[in-house]
């Protein structure tokens, strides 16, 4: 599915997201991400490296190689609470294969955070993410009509 | 369990966390939350109310009644990546029945967030979610003798 030119207009405002996976025992887990979006599709790399443990390793990354249906939030987060918002993606993972597809995602990465240019993703391999959204859930304060929850 | 000293002290200077729950289908579900912590607890209250929908029908309600090990996540993102930081809370979620903790919840939301002032938690008998904490992991990039891959 497609996101709507408002929901994309907004990921790409976003620099951080957080990405809800399920381990093993059906516990929830949830970490946040730095993520680079084509327009249709997520990626995501490696987060940090505990030393010793492959990224491959990770919790996240061996918790969505088994159970793929994940989810990712981007939200904002305001005092003000009308103008509160989130869009909350229902998406497919898999750990990206092909070579074409993952060098357009350290592509994407390296033009969103100058922070991976100096990252060699060449020879280190560390795993890249694509999500593939399935579903979407957008949420605006200002569009409630009340709010008398807050968030 | 406690958290540590520092830990806490991280907690206290965060206004919004993301909560991970789990749905009857077995997939992971995220939403971004405000919460109060008493030094040992965390508190949440009812988010958004789409209309006609009461919010103990919420999914992420109906999860954590269902599935009472949630995952709740406090970060700081930082464009300088030496400066990245999360605790990762496994917990126990339960739905706050007795008066005296409800009052007392409703009192640190109202302490911490002046726009919880005007809602009216006596009335309205929205849910109020208390998160015990089980485990945490605790991540600081500036711990990491190497952080190549990035969040």
């Amino acid at each position: 599915m497609a996101l709507t030119d408002s929901d994309a207009a907004f990921v790409r405002t976003q620099r951080v997201a957080h990405l809800a996976t399920v381990t093993a025992e059906g516990d929830p887990h949830v970490v946040p991400v730095c993520f680079a979006f084509d327009g249709e599709r997520f990626y995501t790399a490696a987060d940090q490296k505990p030393k010793g443990v492959p990224p491959q390793r990770l919790r996240r990354f061996r918790n969505l190689v088994r159970h793929p249906r994940v989810s990712l939030i981007l939200d904002h987060y305001d005092e003000d609470w009308n103008r509160l918002r989130y869009l909350l993606v229902h998406g497919q993972a898999a750990l990206v294969e092909e070579p074409g597809e993952r060098n357009e995602a350290v592509r994407l990465l390296r033009e969103k955070y100058d922070q991976y240019r100096d990252v060699d993703f060449e020879t280190s391999g560390g795993p890249i993410v694509r999500i593939r959204p399935v579903r979407v859930h957008r949420w605006l304060a200002s569009e409630e009509a009340e709010n008398p929850g807050g968030p």
